[in-house]
């Protein structure tokens, strides 16, 4: 939101501010930790501030984590943070401060607490001078929930759901190639049943095919060329999707 | 829209601009009118611009005003501007001319009036050089509608819904309180009627559970804690919303 | 998206970076060729990005374009750069080198090709250092349909739909008053037939009513005053409206 932005300007003035997504769904942490551990390998080395936090206003700590390569998360500790700081190598992680006002609603954290630290530390201010040392083995984790063979085939989790409909999945290409289905697969929902070309790309399949590939992520991904995967098979982040040989 | 942005930077290259929100429903003077003078205390000293605009094409005033401690804010003369510009104190008022092209529709004030003065606002124009002087009692004042009470109660206007579906109220925590509602309080609109916690923050209710709280902008709102107050109640922005007591 | 904003900082710190647009309809090439060639003349001589790209991942080549304005063009060559181009006057195009990893989905083009080319470009790389010379002749050419006569009405494109409802039309304000409807046309789709103003600007009609007029890119456009026009009338970008005089 505009007043995060404002109040680093305020700090910083002429920061660069790179707002990478805006579409994680409410109150999913895993989705946005697959987004920022899939972003930050393009961004600039800096601040990264991720904020999905469904237990604001609860005592879950506020933190910074420092990593090996001088990049530093900010954000709720609730594991949002830990896809991208563990690839990166935590060096260090710091409890921050959050204000306790009495009698008002402590709700807007991006705002008063997540913001005014990232632009203290991208204005050069030791971590340690914003809060108190922690050790990274008290920094709650998060993993990416493993497929699970079920009857020869795989029970997998969507990751997220894009504006076109194609769902990214919590699976890779090889554990996908390991059930025997190098070039069709059933994909199925608790709405939906359909059978999909596994593809390199959209073009090779036809429009409205539905198909199976890896994405720009190097995720496993199901999408329908010029259409919508979700809408197709009933899906959304979160949900479950199975996948079967034929 | 980046044309704006785009109209601003060729004037005054590398400037800062900050999308304060793109949220405004279509029309809505109020709800823009209570953003902006939320937003402004955590932005930079610098123009503002707010455009909702449902009146373009008549012949109501575009404006520029200045203020006590230098903000300055652009927009229609409806009262987008005066909720932040009468905090901020009032200095001088300005009068900008509209293009009048024969016969086209003068439909894109934002980027044929407005960007093109605050850019040259940024950039140190004097306002007296950008349009008339006028007199600041000449303005279209607005204000937040004020509860009413009955039989107990109060109804009140929904300042705005966010995405999550949480519901912005034009009525403080005292006043809340005033009418003996400290603990539970009755919310109810055309479409329903449900009893809400009184709480502090969404982590003192359950999920799912409705709450009434002091925001982080020191409204009052009612909010489902991992849910969505607009869609339990019915209500949206511009609507009535009736607080009473149990 | 913010990774591609991310590639450009990462090449070239503190770019300038305006999002025109993010509105463009899935697929909808014509519609996103239409809003640059609106666009770039308000914006900032420089390097414009535009991808819409149904044909991912097939042999459509990948083209940088440099105008006698200075503007550069960087997009797939379906047609979407060519409304602006054509405008600016091509002076030359390259054809950008595409990697193929063997196996991956090569389908984050955004990232991978045009943003890395578009932030050289404008740090001054010459594009023969990009991409290899192409006559600018092989370079997929793409127009607006212009409307259709029949039975004394016209049949237009609607180029676009937006979050007002109000829908732009591949005709211009002659060619309607052409067919004799200076003050009143009849608007037909699929699904509606309704009667319009002819009007110079939304203060022209009553809140609710239906009005044509010729907006502010210079299209004739269907709107409904606080209201709207698309979902009266039941279209969309890409469809079909029929103007006819009454």
């Amino acid at each position: 939101m505009g007043v995060c932005h404002g109040v680093i300007h305020r700090f910083l003035p002429g920061a660069t501010i790179i707002d990478t997504t805006h579409v994680v769904e409410a109150y999913n942490v895993l989705q946005a930790a697959v987004i920022l551990a899939d972003a930050t390998p393009y961004l600039p080395i800096g601040v990264h501030v991720a904020i999905v936090d469904p237990e604001v206003g609860t005592d879950r700590r506020a933190v910074a984590i420092t990593c090996e390569n001088e990049n530093a998360y900010v954000g709720p500790d609730n594991g949002v943070l830990m896809l991208a700081a563990n690839r990166d190598k935590v060096v260090s992680a710091f409890d921050l401060p959050v204000p306790k006002e009495a009698g008002l609603g402590a709700t807007f954290a991006g705002r008063d607490v997540f913001a005014p630290v990232a632009a203290r530390l991208a204005a050069g201010v030791p971590p340690s001078q914003l809060g108190r040392s922690l050790d990274a083995s008290a920094l709650e984790e998060l993993s990416v929930p493993a497929p699970t063979a079920e009857a020869g085939g795989l029970r997998v989790v969507v990751l997220s759901s894009d504006s076109f409909g194609t769902l990214q999945l919590g699976c890779s290409r090889d554990e996908l190639l390991a059930i025997g289905t190098s070039e069709r697969v059933l994909v199925s929902t608790a709405h939906a049943r359909r059978v999909a070309r596994v593809a390199r790309t959209f073009a090779d399949v036809g429009r409205g095919e539905l198909l199976v590939y890896e994405d720009s992520f190097q995720h496993l991904a199901v999408a329908v060329r010029e259409g919508s995967a979700a809408a197709l098979l009933g899906a959304s982040a979160g949900g479950i999707v199975s996948l079967d040989p034929l």
